[in-house]
């Protein structure tokens, strides 16, 4: 069981000091480096905080009582709300993309009707659905590790929302640092680390859905779903069909958060070292057009991609492409 | 434009006295009596609250203050959880229906897997999108009438929820009184009743249709599918498209409300005057029989009705069979 605490935003550094030599999980991937426990260990933590903070758990009243809490942060979730879902697809003021490289994909992309009206249906779940407690704002630059260990940090955006938030948040910030290797080639080619990025994305699903169907099995004490109504009564495939639905309308909804942050991410104000550290701009450009692409493909088609194999074998041919 | 108002719980009874003429609506529809209005003043009612309540028109901020403040309403919501979603299903302490009578098919209902999961997952919805302030109770008991004029009262309940349930278990209430009119045929045919009681389920989803859409229009000032994104950039089809598709989630969702509401009040602990004023207790079954059978419906295939006169033909064809 790995090991895993939350820090807050001001005792980051002095635990970047305390716990060298944990480095960033972004820096680590930019560097090349092959974590081999980060998929097994994030799967976990997200699994178990998103199962027990919500009614599939925890007492409803006790979940009540702590979303009243939480609504207090209005402001960091005002910040996700507008920077994430509705700023990087018209003129914002705080916008800033690679130009003029970019300017031409970004006016198609502020013109995609199919991708706006997805982004605010995707900010309505996100605004509305106070399912369970989110980290909130769990990307590779709120992750520290070590070979063997992997510690989240940053959790000031915590608040009430969706399961999908995290998850789809977490799993583009693998896509894009796979779409952003092709500019950290200088000393050598990426293929193989390539290979490891699609290959942690499937790991983290499958051991996310493994253990959150554990939980679901054996801690499932929460109001919904009750087994009151499903084993209690010998009806183990209910409660099976209904561990489906929730994991199906998961992914569904994740896709979605996937492909809106990697477009906030290259379009909208708060960038990642991922892109920003490719000197060369024409080369930046051209990694940050295939992850835009691959961004509009997850969240305007969520609905009908089936499987992780299924998005990683697009964003191979995506990435693949000579030139956008 | 209808004069709507809210009355607590205590203050009722001092109303109704007050308010003379007005009666309980459900009370008029068991009399058979055509109020003119009701179609028209309940849909304006549903489409203003539920859309000023919402991200669609009130300042995210004022929403999430008011949110925590009803958070508190733990308990009455816990009553709704339990009560609506959970022990219709099961053998809960507080259950009751017509027995022997209905026996066979309770058992039936109790044993059906789909009809199980979909009544949890509109649990879920219900407990975890806080999407505006509802009513929360808004069943034909909770409205008073006369020809001409159109009270809500009783708003205990009232939490922050999905707009879905209080149009949902609205229209629940029409439909149970449709299918009740069988059994209060002592002093005439009730033909006409029933055709009225169809129609204003028609123009009460039509009324709340047109209305939330002209609110959409006009009165779209909140922080989801901001005009700055579609109207502003010359794009009117962009905000009538997501429109549609938050109209198609709101009407998937409340037909399963409705089912569930059905069998809430036939299988559960608060039963309503409609079926239970009917003194021929095999009359009274057959009546219940066809409703259980009609919410079961509604529940499972949601995903499969298109319109309202689809529902209502298949009331119609339920309600004409000659027995159950």
């Amino acid at each position: 069981m790995p090991a895993i605490y939350y820090f807050d935003e001001g005792q980051a550094l002095i635990i970047m000091e305390y716990l060298s030599p944990h480095i960033i999980l972004r820096r680590a991937l930019i560097e090349g480096r092959q974590l081999p426990d980060i998929a097994r260990d994030i799967g976990l933590f997200m699994a178990r905080t998103l199962f027990r903070g919500s009614d599939l758990h925890m007492p409803t009243k006790d979940r009540k009582a702590d979303l009243a809490l939480f609504a207090d942060n209005v402001e960091l979730c005002g910040i996700t709300e507008d920077l994430v879902f509705s700023d990087p697809y018209f003129e914002a003021k705080l916008n800033r993309h690679t130009s003029p490289q970019l300017d031409g994909l970004v006016a198609e992309l502020r013109a995609d009707r199919d991708l706006k009206v997805e982004a605010q249906r995707l900010k309505h779940i996100f605004a509305a659905n106070a399912e369970t407690l989110l980290h909130g704002d769990l990307h590779s630059g709120s992750i520290m590790v070590t070979d063997s260990q992997t510690r989240m940090i940053d959790p000031e955006f915590a608040f009430y929302g969706p399961m999908a938030f995290d998850v789809g948040m977490l799993l583009a910030n693998f896509w894009m640092s796979y779409f952003s290797q092709r500019g950290h080639e200088q000393s050598g080619k990426r293929d193989a680390m390539r290979t490891y990025l699609l290959e942690v994305t499937v790991e983290t699903w499958v051991v996310f859905r493994a253990e959150f169907s554990h939980l679901w099995r054996t801690e499932r004490t929460g109001m919904l779903y009750q087994k009151s109504l499903f084993e209690d009564q010998g009806d183990r495939l209910g409660a099976e069909q209904a561990l489906d639905h929730v994991l199906h309308q998961m992914w569904t909804d994740l896709l979605g958060f996937a492909g809106i942050e990697v477009h906030r991410r290259i379009l909208g104000l708060a960038h990642n070292a991922d892109f920003e550290t490719i000197a060369d701009q024409d080369l930046r450009a051209d990694c940050e057009a295939k992850a835009l692409k691959f961004g509009r493909h997850l969240a305007v088609n969520r609905r009908h991609i089936h499987s992780i194999d299924e998005v990683n074998t697009l964003a191979t041919l995506i990435e693949q492409e000579s030139s956008i």
